[in-house]
């Protein structure tokens, strides 16, 4: 990918900032891009006032019809602050609700264990994630199959090395050869061994979690992992209105260690909500709210992640749909209810219904990652690898979105107006009939004016056909193997990756081979 | 494709309006959606400052600089108006600039043969053109092939079935069999025999355009087509700053008839503009004022199309790229002068670069369509077909583009509070951990709620499977197939049937076979 030109335009990091800020951080082993800091402003599609009655909706069913929480000491928590609580039914007044959710703050560092990896998320700041919990690959030779380790490893090592991703997820595909009770300690090993960005957590069980945290605190520092973020971790409500006993424990371990939880009511917009988007977003609206609000009573002040997915479902066949129009219009609704919060929001950007990365998939995927451009989103997800409503992780499909989402870096960092006057004075010097090529303003800024990929082929028709006339998927495919090829280990210190190693063996020994 | 869901949801024709306008035109003879409405608010990605810089940009390059118009009676005009005149170089102030352009009509209407068919364009009124000028078509086999007439016959069969597209545009492909000095008749023949939607002229030269006007006349009555839009045709600006005598001619034709032009310098930006996007879009404005000024010299108050194509070139190898963010970028930009102006503007929607369509088409695709419609497109141009950055026209794409555009006129309808309140009751009657497939709600709703594509494939895994597994590229022929064996012939009248079919032997009679 030839990426650096583009880098070179990077926005300033926040904290670097200055001459150097602008320039790829090259001290680190590949290329990687800061923090996207957006410089287009957020579309808003619909007027304030339609915000405002989305919003009040969605405290309606809060105060109205409640959500519940299945789990003793939730409620227990629940009472304490003073809600309304019926059993395991909650319901929560706004003045509570809105108290709460304003503790969360409104952007937060996210450290990688290279910490000019590190990132920020909220407000202006954005970064871009691969995608998570694949039971399958669709592989280097095109074949669909089971996710194995090796097939985790590689992922790693991709998003390592694609500049835009900003971590490493976790979960990109199932180990599916490792027993479901071991799984975890392979996965958060391969993605801090893999890459040094930053990661996700475990969210399937209380255990599960704490042993991620005591993995990333070989790494970061037991004592560093207690206060400061470094790992995101996914907790889905289960729509309509539900907080399970799983997603709680989970959040209890991760925002006890101010870990930054994602409150994201997976959503299948028809089938779980209303047939109606605006239904849908209020009813969200409220899952998040509540699931936000929650992690307030067990950390206030802890940062976190105002989240969505949403998918339109097939309303013929009950099937989930991807880089649909309203999928789109939602995530400017949700974008918009973000900024009136005041939150860092997640959504996601390249998901797909498609089985391959053919042409679905391409419409698909920049009709969502545009609209989750334009709805200034924070943390955005499945940036890179998706298929087939997530059931699939797919190479071609990897290496695609990792182009891709260099140009979207490009797109976000705004237009520029920095050589205005250089290009008018090439207008002149050039006038009519003429051509821009040998310009000093040309010469000055032809490798960095335009976003040019190399995995998308522009080459004239005889070009292309005499290198082998391969469509875009085939090229994808290629492109993942020799990035694989290039890749290059970034090392943890000898004695951290022995205490991991250390680790998992001693949790293997007390750890069942099969789910009860 | 699986249409009439979506079609009854569409905004209400501007002239129609109230509950029928609300439907789709049933009455002809395939289903047919009226002109695009838009309900979404347009995206400004700079603030108003920067626009006048650009405006004032552009100005002074027509002040200071000057424009070439490469014609005697054109630069006999200019002298009559006050410019200033040297040879052929024109310097025109902006004063008499901003006059002339603000004659043009900020709407019209666009006549179809049936006046059902006809649309507005201008204001929040958008159309969406199939593609136009492909030498090459990748047929239904999948081979790329010289066009023939037969496949021009078929595109415009497309056309006419798609309910999103509103025009039939006209050269879609080339049909290569026929000599260049008879084709034009063919091509006109063909958009007016197989679609009853407007249509587009010829701008070869000044023969052709007359011709085209007498086809036209024939069809629609030659008093009719003096001052009633039924056409519109490109003329495309020289980048950098010259429009040459064809054009001229063309626009003296057209003009004179109230027709409207499209005036749209054709920038390979980094070749024929400056490597900077705001210093193109400063050209290509000043290029596209001159253009539209001359028009109102030849027809004061005659309908006009500000108008931009602008691709990026990769500076590494002068190759037109397709789907850029810069190219989003700077339609953002156009969008914003051409309000200013209050002008109706074009730009492109699916253009892209791919060869085929894979999933670097569909990138592509929607990473410009989508600016298109935020930044509020009238003329929505290279809409259906396009590959290759024009070269070729795809029977699979076209049928890819025709359905996609279903899902972008519903998103450009906006977001629709209607049922919001039915919605807010389904949730309280399904409450925490129930579902909505039963909720009167639902069954209101679930047959326009959300977009449901039938080309893309949001089955399982297995069901794909057991139907072969197909690419989408596979499905879009298919689907280009199978429309084409659907495909009814909206009759003319038979003495207009003949008619035309005499003018064109008359003409043949009398034009060469081939160029000198």
């Amino acid at each position: 990918m030839n990426t650096t030109d583009m880098i070179a335009e990077a926005p300033a990091q926040r904290r670097g900032g200055g001459r150097m800020g602008r320039k790829v951080l090259r001290s680190a082993a590949v290329p990687s891009l800061p923090t996207l800091v957006r410089k287009i402003p957020a579309y808003e599609i619909v007027p304030d006032e339609a915000v405002e009655l989305i919003h009040d909706a969605s405290l309606r069913i809060l105060e109205e019809i409640g959500c519940e929480f299945r789990d003793d000491e939730a409620i227990a928590l629940w009472k304490a602050a003073g809600a309304d609580v019926a059993e395991t039914r909650v319901h929560i007044d706004r003045a509570l609700l809105l108290e709460l959710v304003g503790k969360i703050p409104s952007e937060f560092t996210l450290n990688a264990r290279n910490p000019e990896r590190s990132v920020r998320v909220g407000g202006k700041n954005s970064i871009f994630v691969p995608m998570y919990g694949a039971p399958y690959v669709r592989d280097l030779d095109n074949n669909r199959r089971y996710g194995t380790l090796e097939d985790l490893n590689n992922f790693h090592k991709l998003a390592y090395m694609a500049p835009a991703l900003h971590s490493s997820s976790s979960i990109i595909c199932e180990p599916m050869e490792i027993p479901v009770p071991k799984r975890h300690l392979h996965i958060v090993h391969s993605a801090l061994k893999h890459s040094d960005k930053p990661f996700m957590g475990i969210v399937t069980s209380k255990d599960r979690a704490e042993d991620t945290m005591a993995m990333a605190g070989l790494v970061f520092g037991e004592d560093f992992v207690r206060d400061n973020p470094v790992l995101v971790s996914i907790t889905n409500c289960n729509s309509p209105l539900v907080w399970d006993a799983t997603m709680l424990d989970a959040m209890k371990v991760y925002a006890r260690h101010n870990q930054p939880l994602i409150l994201a009511p997976f959503a299948l917009c028809g089938a779980s909500t209303a047939a109606s988007s605006v239904g849908a977003v209020a009813q969200v609206n409220a899952e998040a709210l509540a699931g936000l609000a929650f992690t307030q009573l067990l950390r206030p002040g802890s940062p976190q992640i105002y989240g969505q997915f949403m998918v339109t479902v097939d309303m013929k066949t009950g099937a989930p749909m991807g880089g649909t129009p309203e999928a789109a219009q939602m995530m400017y609704l949700m974008g918009a209810l973000a900024r009136k919060y005041r939150l860092p929001w997640r959504t996601s950007g390249f998901h797909v219904g498609s089985k391959l990365n053919d042409a679905q998939a391409g419409y698909e995927s920049n009709m969502l990652m545009h609209a989750a451009i334009l709805a200034g989103a924070n943390y955005i997800w499945h940036s890179a690898g998706w298929l087939e409503a997530g059931l699939t992780c797919g190479y071609s499909k990897f290496a695609t979105d990792c182009e891709q989402l260099v140009g979207w870096y490009k797109y976000a960092g705004g237009v520029s107006f920095d050589d205005f006057n250089e290009a008018m004075a090439a207008i002149r010097e050039v006038g009519p009939q003429g051509h821009f090529l040998g310009t000093q303003h040309t010469l000055d800024h032809f490798e960095t004016a335009f976003f040019m990929p190399t995995l998308m082929d522009f080459n004239s028709f005889e070009q292309w056909n005499a290198e082998g006339a391969k469509d875009h998927d085939t090229r994808g495919r290629e492109k993942a193997r020799a990035m694989l090829n290039d890749y290059q280990e970034p090392k943890l210190d000898e004695g951290v990756a022995e205490a991991l190693q250390d680790f998992i063996a001693k949790r293997e020994k007390t750890l069942p081979d099969t789910v009860n």
